[in-house]
């Protein structure tokens, strides 16, 4: 390719005016911003008008592989066994993870997961892990492949100069408020886990409040386009679309996430409020195990994750994965993870039923606690947060306790338990509750209605 | 004005969505653009929102204001008269500034014109001026103001920091294919000229194959915003519209240019290829006339700046002003300015008609031969271009002279006299010619058709 067949001010008035950019034209682009002889303020208006013009499949495969392109991948061929890889859009309680990949390790899986800081309200699957004491993710690619090929499972910081194309993007987009475009999603995410290597990847796409995406047909167009990325990159890849109208199981905020998990996982009883998240973990790791072929059929895969659920096996890969990586999981294991300073019960003022809680005000309310970051440098407090206690739709009675916050600040806590008290509010009728899973984006991206999956 | 009431990534957003910037928050990002904490990547994200989403006249009147006030003013009050100033949005052959601001100066305005130098395939007002010998466009501020007060007349280089915001914009919209936007178009031109001092402005709006604007209709509308943001400012203005199909008048070319305007200013016989913009440039020295309040009616205006090119007045004042700026006139008075080594006539393959000459065609033809400039620091030959002797419509005879090329390189000759040839087309028939003035813009923004315009 010839450098000066190209200009990008002819590709950005060619996008601007809704014209096609070839794979060769993103090429030129992509390298130019890599190596400086293209300006951030072009890939800046050409990332306004994608956002305005949007990017066609084609022209979203191509942006894909240019993305994978600019820098190395990690190479699993040398894994014994089928690699599989999971990704949530993101959510509030949304710890899905720490309990499908056990349980999907559990029963033969491979998975080598590669997790970035995120930038969220209340904390990625990163800092959820960083909560156990002694747990690290910086681990050399030898002991990476070797933890996997042992124990079937690792969750490590990326290892490699991984799509470094997508993080120029992404900090470009995140300043120029080009971050909602549905094809500069998809081929941000989709970049990041082809570039990872695994050949079965399993989306969770979330909808409502708390999510990136309002509403289950948006959540719908956008699981489709990942799946048909993933496709395209020869991966088989499916994806869950579910509601995060309200928080994810009990928990919001980091140790407070592990420990949930670390109960399910143990079939702790009285977990009426967590029944959501296990069935959404359980159907996450049947996925994988369908997809990597290890189950006969979707409903096979449930099973097999519900089985290693219930015998305890997820719970000893979840233990052995964080001690393979220098966690010490006695706290844990003595259920004293959660170890905040102050904790203020949040009670029913009158007797009723429990409305469900909007997820995105609890993610503030978490957030204003410190369990999040708003920037890369912000330090995050892993034993703040919220926990539920009863589930959404429950008859209370007044001055039943239906939640707790958790803080190292008393003034903050009851800040947030005001907050938190507006938030759960108690109805004199049952609320309407929205279904947690709503369909499924098959391989083919056929889009599924929950009840008619098999 | 608290600097932390805005943010720059919040403002991008609210245009990306189609809301409405307020004054203040266009005040917040210039002064970051300039002052550097605003990246340049968030401007050109900005200037890619605004060219999808466009600017209502209230946002337009308060960017515009927000340019202006980025810099200093020329200040014009010490001048004893009317201050005028005529702003053409640029065309091919489109010398009427040389011959409407001597008429208006010798009818009694005062016009202190500012000229930057233009990037444009044939040469700006500068360039032309800057192929009489000896003439110095860098005039220091007292001696600009000494010499309009004197003589009536100067035209000049940038001598202040005027509006810094619109030259950094102007660099990016460059940059990042966004320059075609109607209101950035509007808001660059007026706040340069609101700056530049003058009570009176009269635009020149030119559409067709020459000009920016492919239409009249679309050069109506941005003349009526123009006007509007000069009447916000406190300004007089109108816009007259015309075509820019074909090159204005006989020459393109800076020298040849400049020989035409003396030509004309002499009443020389035998100027039929020359008419049309001999009157246009009547027309716009009558409007300045009429409204700085010297003339009457439009119709007093034009009289009296056609009587000033006929008894020689405005011919005095062009060589008074050239020489006040250092201009050697000997070669022009001698008809003698215009020295290219060589001319190469054009003449008819056959008998007929001449079809009127396609402007962009001919700008290419006189790029070719050197005399615009692509780049700010590229050289200009004063001495080529091409002359038309035929007016279009002209009845021809086969090996009659329809043009000239002028040029300093015999095969860059060639080249160009075959290519006009293809240009300079003769047709069985007269063939159907457009009017050159479309119509006027008055004070009020009303849109008048030029048959109309009393």
């Amino acid at each position: 390719m010839a450098a000066d067949k190209f200009n990008m001010y002819g590709l950005i008035a060619k996008k601007r005016d809704g014209g096609l950019l070839q794979a060769e034209e993103i090429r030129f682009w992509l390298r130019g911003m890599l190596d400086g002889s293209i300006p951030d303020y072009q890939t800046a208006a050409m990332l306004m008008a994608i956002f305005w013009r949007g990017l066609t499949e084609a022209e979203t495969f191509a942006l894909t592989e240019e993305i994978v392109a600019s820098g190395e991948r990690l190479d699993l061929s040398g894994i014994d066994g089928v690699c599989a890889d999971k990704h949530s859009t993101g959510g509030v309680g949304d710890k899905t993870t720490l309990i499908a990949m056990p349980l999907a390790a559990a029963c033969g899986l491979k998975i080598a997961k590669m997790s970035g800081r995120s930038l969220g309200k209340t904390g990625g699957t990163a800092d959820k892990l960083a909560s156990v004491p002694g747990f690290r993710l910086e681990l050399p690619e030898p002991a990476l492949l070797a933890q996997v090929a042992e124990i079937g499972l690792a969750v490590v910081a990326q290892t490699k100069n991984l799509t470094p194309a997508d993080k120029r993007l992404y900090a470009l987009r995140d300043m120029t408020a080009t971050v909602d475009s549905l094809p500069l999603i998809a081929a941000s995410v989709m970049s990041k886990k082809i570039a990872a290597g695994a050949g079965v990847i399993v989306l969770d796409v979330k909808f409502g409040s708390g999510a990136f995406m309002p509403d289950a047909a948006s959540a719908a167009e956008l699981a489709r386009l990942m799946v048909k990325l993933g496709r395209s990159a020869g991966r088989r890849v499916e994806a869950v679309i579910s509601s995060m109208a309200a928080p994810l199981g009990a928990a919001v905020g980091n140790a407070l996430e592990v420990a949930e998990c670390a109960d399910i996982l143990q079939n702790k009883p009285d977990l009426a409020v967590s029944a959501d998240l296990q069935r959404l973990a359980v159907v996450l790791a049947g996925e994988m195990l369908y997809l990597g072929g290890l189950a006969e059929c979707r409903r096979d895969g449930w099973q097999q994750a519900e089985a290693a659920l219930q015998d305890g096996r997820g719970w000893q890969k979840l233990l052995a994965f964080l001690q393979a990586q220098g966690g010490d999981t006695e706290s844990l294991q003595a259920g004293e993870l959660v170890q905040a300073k102050h904790v203020v019960p949040v009670l029913a003022a009158k007797n009723g039923y429990l409305s469900a809680a909007d997820a995105a005000q609890v993610a503030e309310i978490v957030q204003r606690l410190g369990a999040g970051r708003e920037r890369v440098e912000d330090e995050i407090d892993y034993q703040v947060g919220v926990r539920m206690i009863k589930p959404a739709g429950a008859q209370v009675v007044a001055g039943e306790r239906l939640a707790e916050v958790y803080a190292s600040d008393l003034a903050q806590a009851e800040a947030a338990k005001k907050d938190l008290q507006r938030v759960l509010q108690v109805l004199p009728e049952p609320p309407q509750l929205e279904p947690l899973i709503w369909g499924l984006v098959d391989e083919r991206g056929n889009v599924v209605p929950w009840a008619e999956v098999k």
